[in-house]
C-alpha cells in the first residue's frame, strides 16, 4: 500500500548540502524528489529511487534547484531608528565631533531603541524580514544589544519573538547585553558587566527569552575577562554562546570563545593563527561578515585560505544592523563573501545552510536535505548553483518552504 | 472652473532634482502635490500652491518621497547566457588557460548571443529588466556589442525595443559594434572597424534601431584612431556619441569623447587632469559605474573630487553585464557609489535623475520634475532621501508611476 505524504516536489535539481549524499561539495542528485510529512522530510533522492507515495500535493519544479531554506545566522534586525543621516553628514566630510554632536553612533540606535515600544520595534523590523524571507530564509538569528539595561533588552527579545508568530520563520534569539557600554555607565565598563551578569541575563533566562548569549570583545567594547564573566554567568543558566572577536584588532576573542566551547565566533578580520587552531580543535565556527567589512570599507579581510586550510567550519550572514551593515540580503552576502572574502560559491552556499546551522547549534534539525530533517526548502530558478552568488542585487526564488508548507 | 487633470499625488515630500525648485541639492518640496494630464506634469510644488483643479484619481502619498522615475544609463541588459561557471572557476584557483580552454571571457557571451533568438534574448532579459523597474526604473538604457556582426547587433538591438514593448519603461538604445575584436577577425581590429563603420552603422541606422552610438576605447579594446573612425561614421547618421573610457588605463578617450561633443563617457577610473578639463568644457558627462569596479575588485577609484571640483556632470550606472557587472540593482549602485567612490548620497541621487537623463541627452524630457515633463515618477517609502543610498538589499519602492500611469 502506497504511503501517504502531505507534499512531493518533483522534477527537481537537488543540492542536499548533507555529506555523503549527492555529488560534490554540495550534494546534488540530478533528477530528484523530495517528499514532505508532517512538516519533516521523509524522502530525499533520486526520483527513481522515490518509494511508493501518495501526496496530497504535487509540485513539478521543471528542473529547478532545491536547496535547504536560507539561514542567516548573525543579524541584528531589531532595533530603533536608522543611521542614514550621520552616513550622509561622513559622505559630505563632517567631522566626527560635528556627528557625535548631532547624536550620531551606537548610542543614537540605542536611544532610539529604548524609545521605541515593542511594538514599534516590531513593526519597523518586519520590512527589513519580508526582504530576507522573500530571498528564501526560513531560519534568522537575531540578537539583543541596543537596550543595554534589563528593561530594554527583555523588550527586543520580545519583539525578536513576534517577528515568528507574524511570519513563518525560525527566530533564533540571542542576549547580547556586552554589545557597548551604554551612556549612564559613564565609562565603567565592570559595573556594566557586573549588570549584565547579574541583573539582565538572570531576568532573560528567567523568562526564556535567549537561545544563545553572545558580546563584543573589542577595544572599543569589553575585554577577553569581561566576556569572560559574561560567558560563566550563561554557562551558570546552560545557554550557548558566541562572540563578536578580531573585527578590529586580535584580542585573542576566538581562542577565548573557543575554550568555552562557543557555537561561534563572528567578525575574525584579525583573527591569528592561534585563534584559528583554538577554534578548530572546538568545532567553533567562523562566522564572516562582509556586509560590514564593505560598508565600513575595512582593508583587512579574514584569513580564509587559513581557516580552510584548518578545517573550521564558515558560515556566513548579513550582520544586518543600522551603523555598520544596512543590509537585508543573503544572497548579496555570498557575492561579498565570493569577491571581497574568496569563498568559493560552494563555500558561500554552505555559509547560508549547513554551517550556519552549526553556528546556531540547529545541525541536527536543519540547514541540509536529509529524512527526519525539517522541510525547510529554497527553490531556485537558476541553472547552476553559482548563480546564487553570482548575481549582484537579482532574486531568483521560486518558492520558499517552511516545515513543509 | 476647475482645470481637469487626470491623476493628483498629494500629502507627499517632493525631491524635484530641478535647480532653483525646492530646498538644497535635491530641490526638496515639504507638503507637496503634483498633477499630471496626458502622461506631463502640470503642476508640481507645494500642496498650498495648487490651482483649482479636478483630478480623477487623487494618491494620498501619506508623506512619502517622490522622486523623478529612476534612470539606468549604462547597461548590457540584453545578452545571451551568463558567466557563473567561469566565475566559480576563477574563485576556485583555476588558471587562466584553463578558463579560456573551457570558453570563458567575453567570446563565451558573443557565442551565446549570436545562437540566441531575438526572441529568447527578450526572454533572457525580461527578469533582469522586472528588477529594475521594481526599484522604480522607468528609463533604460541598453546596448549591442555582442553580436559583432551585422546581423547579431541588429538583433541585440531590436530584442532591447521589444523590451519597450513588453514592459511600460522607455528603453534607449545604443550601438556598441566597437565593444570587442570577434574572433573571426583574427586580430585585425582596423578591418573589424571598417565592418562597424561601413556595414553594421549604415544597417543599424537605415533600420533606426539606435538613438546613439559607443565605443570601448582600451588596449584590450580599440585605439582612440580606431574609435574616431567610429565617431566620424556615427556623426555622419546624425547619431550621438558615448564611450568606454580610462576604465583600465589612460588612452585619452575621455578628452576625445568631449572633442567630438559626446554625452557621456563611462568608467573613467584612470582619468588623468586633461580629460576632466576637457570633458568640464564639453559638458560631457561622467558616467561611474561602480559595479563593474568592486566585481573586478579595482583599487584605482575614478577622480570623483576633481570631478566634482571641476564641475563636470556625474551620473551613475548598473553597467549591467554577465562578464564584470552581473547587477540588477540601482538602489545598490548608489550605494557602492557613496560606499567606493565616495559620492554623496545627494549625487547618487542625481546621478541615477537628472545626470542620468543628460548622459542619455534627453534631460529635457526626463530626469526632473518641472511642469512639462514626463510624468516619470518613483514614490518611495522613506522619510529621509539618504535613505535610498544608505540602505544594502532592500527595495523601499512604493509606486512607480510611468507617463503619469
Ligand atoms: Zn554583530
Ligand atoms: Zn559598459
Amino acid at each position: 500500500m502506497a504511503e501517504p505524504v502531505d507534499r512531493l516536489w518533483g522534477h527537481a535539481r537537488i543540492a542536499t548540502l548533507e555529506p555523503g549524499s549527492g555529488d560534490g561539495a554540495l550534494g546534488i542528485i540530478e533528477g530528484g524528489a523530495l517528499a514532505a510529512k508532517d512538516g519533516k522530510i521523509v524522502f530525499v533522492g533520486r526520483e527513481s529511487d522515490l518509494p511508493d507515495v501518495t501526496p496530497k500535493e504535487t509540485i513539478d519544479c521543471e528542473g529547478r534547484f532545491i536547496l535547504p531554506g536560507l539561514i542567516d545566522c548573525h543579524t541584528h534586525l531589531v532595533h530603533g531608528g536608522n543611521r542614514a543621516a550621520e552616513w550622509e553628514m561622513r559622505l559630505k566630510g563632517e567631522s566626527y565631533e560635528a556627528i557625535a554632536k548631532a547624536g550620531g553612533g551606537i548610542v543614537s540606535t540605542v536611544s532610539a531603541t529604548r524609545a521605541a515600544s515593542e511594538d514599534d520595534l516590531v513593526q519597523s523590523a518586519l520590512p527589513r524580514l519580508d526582504t530576507l524571507l522573500a530571498e528564501g530564509v526560513t531560519t534568522i538569528e537575531v540578537k539583543s544589544g541596543y537596550g543595554l539595561n534589563p528593561d530594554s533588552e527583555v523588550k527586543m527579545l520580545r519583539a525578536a519573538g513576534r517577528l515568528a508568530e507574524l511570519r513563518d520563520v525560525d527566530v533564533v534569539r540571542t542576549f547580547l547585553g556586552a554589545h557597548a557600554l551604554p551612556p549612564e555607565a559613564e565609562g565603567d565598563k565592570d559595573a556594566y558587566i557586573a549588570e549584565v551578569c547579574d541583573k539582565q541575563l538572570p531576568l532573560v533566562a528567567a523568562e526564556k527569552l535567549a537561545d544563545a548569549v553572545d558580546g563584543f570583545c573589542e577595544g572599543i567594547a569589553f575585554s577577553p575577562e569581561q566576556i569572560a564573566r559574561v560567558f560563566d554567568a550563561a554557562k551558570s543558566f546552560g545557554l550557548p554562546l558566541r562572540l563578536h572577536a578580531e573585527q578590529l584588532s586580535d584580542l585573542g576573542g576566538a581562542a577565548l570563545a573557543a575554550r568555552y566551547g562557543a557555537l561561534s565566533a563572528d567578525h575574525l578580520e584579525y583573527l591569528g593563527d592561534d585563534g584559528i587552531a583554538a577554534m578548530a580543535k572546538a568545532g567553533t565556527v567562523a562566522v564572516l561578515l562582509p556586509g560590514a567589512y564593505y560598508f565600513l570599507r575595512e582593508k583587512q579581510s579574514p584569513p580564509v585560505a587559513a581557516l580552510r586550510a584548518a578545517g573550521v567550519p564558515i558560515a556566513i550572514a548579513t550582520d544586518c544592523n543600522p551603523g555598520t551593515s544596512p543590509m537585508t540580503s543573503l544572497t548579496l552576502t555570498m557575492n561579498m563573501a565570493c569577491t571581497l572574502f574568496r569563498l568559493t560559491p560552494e563555500e558561500a552556499i554552505a555559509g547560508v545552510t549547513r554551517e550556519a546551522a552549526k553556528a546556531l547549534g540547529r545541525a541536527a534539525r536543519i540547514g541540509t536535505l536529509a529524512e527526519g530533517k525539517d522541510c525547510d526548502l529554497a527553490i531556485f530558478d537558476i541553472e547552476h548553483p553559482a548563480e546564487l552568488a553570482y548575481r549582484i542585487g537579482f532574486n531568483p526564488l521560486w518558492q520558499r518552504v517552511r516545515q513543509g508548507r
